[in-house]
């Protein structure tokens, strides 16, 4: 029997979680539920997009994840669910597994077509627990839903490699409650343009000479770790996406990416190559 | 077995949730535990009885609900367990309860007599914890309490129906995570009042003239979704409650009904009803 | 099998809790998986230590504290596995664990030694999910680590008695969510140094004749709970340490003992006490 997630945008402070959760363990009582997060900014869908993608393959395989964000279903936003890298997804068709998903195809997405099955007056998540209850025991996509081959696609800004292949442009897509800024500039793509080539980070009017295997592995080794503390550094997070962070960054005291070097939501993070 | 919820004023930074769900596990290894919520504002019964109002009806029958919010034993507050709509409720006699079941009279009520048979120096909270273990492994009220007949009843506004009938006179109870304001008026009493007329909801110098089924249910459609962004709307919830909100609502974007319409905790709305 | 509890400094709104947990459960599916804080103020030792401290007894003997604070492994900083009064605690040695255990010698410590046993890439929390998972299937300390007798000291101010023995300092360790304001002068301290003699608590210019046995337990009984509200009392918390607190507090409306008396972090307070 699989885990079930949740991602939303829902809080924790009102009802609505543990209604969700209420809902699905009457459903199905031997569920295992396990929160990824309900602090998503509203209806952000590219923030929704980053939390799961970064969270989804610590789980097993099979799993069903189950995101309640932008999910009314309207005549402009069907309801989808989707299996993909082994994974279940259920979602709106709002563009969160269009940006999920770039360049790995899915196995199968299903337009869900239970909702004149439920009793009246169901809710979108409703049909949501009713969906992933039904996956997590093991019941197949075809139930529930019909085939589709088509997912909204929405503009989101891609990190983009120059003619020159010199550079890479990127973009702040997330930052994390450590202030860290994470790009869309993968670990995959500098490699695969790298081809060898050492590069450094630039963004605004800094840069970073080297990229650091972990938070604390700073290449100069003369020095205590103390002695770091505040330090700019680039990293390829856990996530597999180049992010800019302070070491030991604090929001309330040091300080962290966000406050001390000024990066925002959106903004541009260059990989520039040096000459072989 | 039966799942054990817990909404509380406790935070989520402090051991304290950790350390209730620590002894629950200690008594009852194989207990289900779900949050509700532990953001309740602190010492606060009338938002406490508003958020577990909206979230029981979601679980199975014979579910515990505990509820940590002013629980303190003290000369003036009695500790409780309640049995109502094939649900259980352990909680002070504050107002909670009085609150909650208004109009619907509770199967048993029994004032928790067990504390002399714990340890020297158990807490209120190892009290709740013992009766919820009791409960939810199918123990019954008699044996953790004696039978009472009345609970604490506190002033709290109730909606009230104009003595022309032309109008309901309600007030903004709960403000949800998306700003959204909920009031005291039920789908079912303006269903009884209205006897078959429309009706439009009015608040301070506003109005709004039909109640969308859904949130994204407006009831023009040869808009987009898009140019509904940032209207006012008004809704029955999930909980049964009349709710004023703003369509994709963000209080650090576009703003909510709260910060967009000014409305406030307390504030009236009225439903009007049309002549036939 | 035991229990799992997380205490982490990551906030719930990133996808790190999730994805802890999947990881969890990737490796043991039937993990019993509980929550303590993901607050801790980053990479904040001294709070993560109290946090820990004032939960984990709630929970079984056997039970596994994954503590994921400034976690990171470096040259100066080994991730170690402690058993400590009949539970395990897995956590960097940063001084978290010699805050905690202060005059209670673990009964066992050993260095983590399993990371080139591990998949290439795999992070610091993979080492900490590994050994969880270990001990909390009933594995050995001996398995994943070699015995140490030492970890970190760090400074950090300790409450102590004056040489005429009339009087304990100590200082504010944590604020919590009410607002209350702990010290570090703990109940059995303050038993031996008393040897029967009543006491005073006093701070700044401010005093406190005598100890409330609970947040309610006011030595005046001819007043209503109500004319209570807004005092400040003092409280051996369930923790068992010296508290300073309001009555009834609340940071929105009547105010804390942090905001009304204006004690902060590290601030003085002293146990006098009476001659005889």
């Amino acid at each position: 029997m699989s885990i079930i997630t949740l991602t939303t945008d829902f809080g924790l402070k009102d009802h609505f979680v543990g209604a969700l959760k209420g809902k699905i363990l009457s459903e199905y009582r031997e569920a295992t539920i396990v929160d990824i997060s309900h602090h998503v900014d509203l209806f952000n869908v590219s923030e929704a997009s980053y939390i799961i993608g970064a969270a989804y393959s610590s789980f097993p395989q099979g799993t069903v994840h189950l995101i309640g964000v932008d999910c009314e279903l309207t005549k402009e936003c069907n309801h989808v669910a989707m299996l993909w890298n082994g994974h279940y997804f259920i979602c709106a068709d709002n563009g969160i597994l269009s940006i999920l998903t770039q360049k790995i195809v899915p196995e199968k997405i299903v337009q869900i077509n239970i909702h004149n099955r439920l009793p009246e007056g169901s809710s979108d998540t409703d049909v949501f627990v009713t969906v992933a209850c039904h996956l997590a025991k093991g019941g197949l996509l075809n139930v529930i839903g019909k085939e589709i081959t088509e997912i909204k696609e929405i503009n989101e800004l891609q990190a983009v490699v120059a003619a020159d292949n010199k550079s890479i442009k990127g973009y702040v897509v997330y930052i994390d409650h450590f202030g860290n800024c994470v790009t869309n500039i993968s670990k995959r793509m500098v490699k695969e343009v790298a081809k060898g080539r050492d590069f450094e980070v630039a963004f605004s009017n800094k840069n970073i000479k080297s990229i650091n295997t972990g938070y604390s592995y700073f290449a100069a080794k003369e020095r205590t770790m103390k002695d770091y503390e505040g330090e700019k550094l680039a990293i390829f997070n856990e996530a597999g996406f180049l992010e800019i962070a302070i070491y030991r960054s604090n929001p309330l005291t040091v300080g962290t990416a966000k406050t001390l070097l000024g990066l925002k939501f959106r903004d541009v993070v260059n990989v520039v190559f040096r000459a072989p």
